[in-house]
């Protein structure tokens, strides 16, 4: 970190975001680390506690830096964009983009639906689906939790596929039947117990859940999934047309 | 809640379930409102642990509870679900779903832009914007806040209109400009200390935040919004084809 220049005609924040930036870019601040407090900065650069703070509330605008309640302020992870502009599966946008993305399945079963889960598939309560459990990793940081119901009387030897190298989609696609729509709710919830140990993150913090039913071309709904993807980590694009 | 039939064949936690179902349709416990925890549960219908937890887990899945992280379960509270599969404003839908939004402008000024804002509206950093904070509150609940930024060369006046009642997009249209294409950012975050006074909320909770270009039919940027939506209040739909 630079000295500041009070002669300049820079206002102080302007030239502490810099400061902070040029860190940040090049790495001398890596993602993930907590900043120093706005005391020790305020001390280091020889300004006052506001001035600290207003540069770096700029750089939380620019999602460079996010501040943790109660905890600090660290620099930024970056995010992995989904482009829900059309659909397409994280398979294939992580091919398409040269991303690291590695799959690892969790739990995969058959067992009688639930309510939610029925309802989504058009089945009754009880009806037997398969289930697969998969948590997602990219360049080996967990990601994603995803928690997938397929009716079995539609696939019934759904388990015997390599669930790990090709996406659910694909394989449907094998056996003739075409993934065609997607609906899908997304809401900000806290990650409870379990999704926090999985993607190794706090208990509390935020999670982008998002509720997704897939339906072929047919009308016919042939997957339901909870999806959980990490706060920190993971953002998504979309673009509307009036 | 009624006492469980152990005779009846039916799962116990399937029992218990209903019973808390019940309670909640009817409002005997209402939105918003912490349930008894699951050692209370248990000793009232004389089940393990356990039971009660299977119930009350299939519960949040079904959305009708949700568990705060060291705080307990709660009735969920009724989601306002935007569709976002095509662009309207808040303003249309709350009309068209007879929704009772009402808007508090918190800010409305002139100031130079800051570096993000700049970059959105393919301005320079420190041109002039036009600024505009709002609460949008639904039925008297506080749901979202928008920081807005217009710039400033193209609509000198804005200041002057009536920004509670009109929405932006409608006032643009008057002046002959027509929004026609919006690219959205979704992630979920921590609510700060200003976000969570405003929405109501407990700091470090969950929120929506969603970062929103908007263009005209010409392609010029003419709106840049910062959103923070309630993540226990707000969730958002999108229908994406193949």
């Amino acid at each position: 970190m630079s000295v500041l220049k009070k002669s300049e005609g820079i206002p102080l924040y302007t030239q502490i975001r810099k400061s902070l930036r040029d860190d940040i870019t090049k790495k001398v601040l890596a993602p993930g680390q907590k900043i120093p407090s706005e005391d020790e900065l305020a001390a280091k650069f020889g300004v006052s506690r506001m001035t600290v703070r207003q540069g770096i509330s700029d750089l939380i605008d620019e999602g460079l830096l996010y501040r943790r309640h109660g905890v600090g302020t660290f620099v930024a992870q970056p995010h992995f964009e989904r482009d829900h502009s059309r659909l397409t599966s994280f398979v294939e946008t992580a091919k398409e983009e040269g991303i690291d993305l590695s799959i690892r399945v969790l739990i995969a079963d058959i067992l009688p639906a639930k309510l939610k889960v029925a309802q989504s598939l058009s089945l009754e309560e009880g009806d037997l689906v398969v289930h697969v459990k998969t948590l997602r990793f990219i360049t080996n940081l967990p990601i994603t939790v995803h928690d997938t119901y397929v009716p079995y009387k539609l696939f019934p030897q759904l388990l015997q596929e390599d669930l790990e190298s090709h996406h659910l989609w694909d394989i449907l696609d094998s056996y003739g039947f075409r993934v065609k729509r997607a609906v899908q709710r997304l809401e900000a919830r806290e990650a409870d117990e379990e999704i926090a140990r999985l993607l190794e993150m706090d208990e509390g913090l935020p999670i982008l859940y998002k509720e997704r039913t897939v339906y072929l071309d047919n009308g016919t709904p042939v997957e339901f999934t909870y999806c959980y993807n990490r706060g920190d980590r993971y953002s998504l694009t979309i673009v509307l047309n009036r």
